[in-house]
């Protein structure tokens, strides 16, 4: 059933009544394939009183996501057999039932992977939508934060420190490096699993180091790289980065764990850092981390980086992929590295 | 040559001109054998203007020993081939040629492995002989503060948690459970490795729960003595056990990196904590600690344990071997597990 909402007395739109949506379709064992996924043409549910349909525009793809596969207990409950694969977007509302939304207003929010979300107004945030509405999802967003938090609160980056990051062509990656240098590190290395890539850390990044990690052993070329060690390294891949990390790490340095891409899709258990033993001369610190424990910077870190972004001083990557049937193979790609920076979904691409 | 030495007209020694030190002969590969020391008779030095020369009464024999026998850079530097096995000794004064010590004065220093020591006075810390001169090498020396600052300093431990400690029936070990008991642990589990030592922590340390790990898998023996989990791992072995640890550990929980001597005689890498991505989500804590970094809680530590050293509230294990001349012995049996409590030589026995 089609309906009409009047806007305000602007526009009046047409909503469908059906719209596209991805599901979780089978358990991966080991790599996602295409077949554990199913695009389903479902409902568009009106929005009941305090509730907003919004229109997505932008859906994140994000590494955790490959977790959420797993019918495991975790720090985020699994995606659910046959439900839609949530995740965050941005998009418009189309149609509002709540006070303080009006048709048009942009809003970021949790329910993505779908073409069409009606939620609770309470669940979504109005964004300002003279900066790209995907930055949200991104730079200004939990990629964003999850850099800053890591970097400065997690790790205790201080000016004049040497830093390592890992998936440095990532979201998180090249944020982290970018900040550590406007932060005033000694010396920033990354590495990334192209040597397209690497090119870009370094030339257009500001990286002063980077190499492919495909190239050789990781203890290698962190050496090269970083001949007097490091005092702090991000960690978004865990396995041979850790293990060469915790070799180069001076006294008292401190590696924050922040993803493990390389083993998720391992199905048995992966090796861990032989050397962890080094820990203990070195007095280092290894700490986890999730975004979710340091909402408390947000006001921080959007004065800092969006002074930043305002002075044309923070290169941010994206890579979009085009159209809403694509996003499978745009979640797929991220977890072989395909992408550069963020990895979104434009959904009417 | 004799000498004799006015001792403030209150008695007159012979001093011997040669005692016996244990030297390094050769470097270990993997497990060290009684041919890598040697029992050298060696002249001892009368104490130039500022030094005291000690007869050694009780010698301190240190897992992380093991790691000084390898030429390798570490934060100790190794021992060198041919010279003495320094270490942690008790002993007194029999000659003194610096002001403020007198012959007969008990005193602690860092020249062990020798029944006579000559060094520079402001090298050694005179003791109170009203306590055991031994306690000085154990519960209220390095081995009582590593265990203090590490539970307390490092673990950040708080009352009401629940702490796991490995090598719990060694010296550091049973005093990070009793600690922790006495300040009001939740749930204080503990491994060693055998039914003896089990039996010693629960019946007279006051464990709340103890396990052999040689009796099966460190992780179901853990998971069963602390089903909820717990809050801080001390660990002074390593391997298996810390694998246990990371998943018994709950949100925010800390791991005390203190020792592997799992692993200290591996000739080849031992394998790491292969489940350590769970950090990420947990958010946990994995920190390497050394003694040296925490004397400025010395004070608070001699205070609170002192006291409790006086109140009868502690017990503290020792196992003394007789006799210098089994030094070796002590030491190799120490790696071997051994002991029980703090590994000691009583060098006159």
């Amino acid at each position: 059933m089609d309906y009409d909402v009047k806007d305000d007395g602007m526009t009046e739109q047409t909503l469908p009544s059906t719209g596209r949506e991805w599901h979780l379709a089978a358990r991966p064992q080991g790599w996602p394939v295409p077949e554990d996924f199913a695009l389903v043409e479902a409902p568009v549910q009106a929005p009941a009183a305090g509730q907003i349909l919004v229109r997505n525009e932008y859906l994140s793809v994000d590494p955790y996501m490959r977790g959420r596969m797993n019918d495991v207990k975790s720090y985020v409950p699994p995606f659910r057999l046959g439900a839609v694969m949530d995740g965050g977007a941005v998009g418009r509302v189309v149609a509002s039932a709540a006070e303080g939304f009006a048709v048009g207003d942009a809003v970021l929010h949790g329910l993505g992977w779908r073409e069409y979300a009606t939620l609770d107004a309470d669940k979504a945030i109005r964004v300002d939508d003279a900066l790209p509405l995907q930055s949200y999802l991104g730079v200004l967003g939990m990629t964003g934060l999850t850099a800053y938090a890591g970097l400065l609160e997690v790790g205790g980056f201080q000016p004049g420190e040497a830093v390592f990051v890992s998936g440095a062509a990532g979201a998180v990656g090249s944020m982290v490096g970018q900040i550590a240098k406007l932060r005033g590190a000694s010396l920033v290395v990354g590495s990334a699993g192209s040597d397209e890539k690497v090119r870009m850390l370094t030339e257009e990044l500001g990286f002063d180091v980077a190499f492919n990690y495909r190239n050789g052993p990781v203890a290698e070329q962190l050496a090269k790289a970083a001949p007097e060690g490091i005092d702090v390294y991000f960690d978004n891949v865990g396995g041979e980065h850790l293990e060469a990390a915790i070799g180069a790490l001076r006294l008292k340095g401190r590696a924050v764990l922040c993803g493990a891409i390389a083993q998720y899709n391992d199905t048995t258990p992966p090796v861990g850092p032989r050397n962890l033993a080094l820990a203990i001369g070195k007095r280092l610190r290894l700490e986890g981390m999730l975004v979710g424990d340091h909402y408390a910077l947000q006001p921080a870190f959007v004065a800092e980086v969006g002074g930043w972004m305002a002075e044309g001083r923070l290169v941010f990557e994206e890579t979009v992929v085009e159209g809403f049937d694509r996003t499978v193979e745009a979640f797929l790609g991220l977890l072989r590295g395909a992408n550069t920076g963020k990895m979104l979904v434009r959904v009417d691409g």
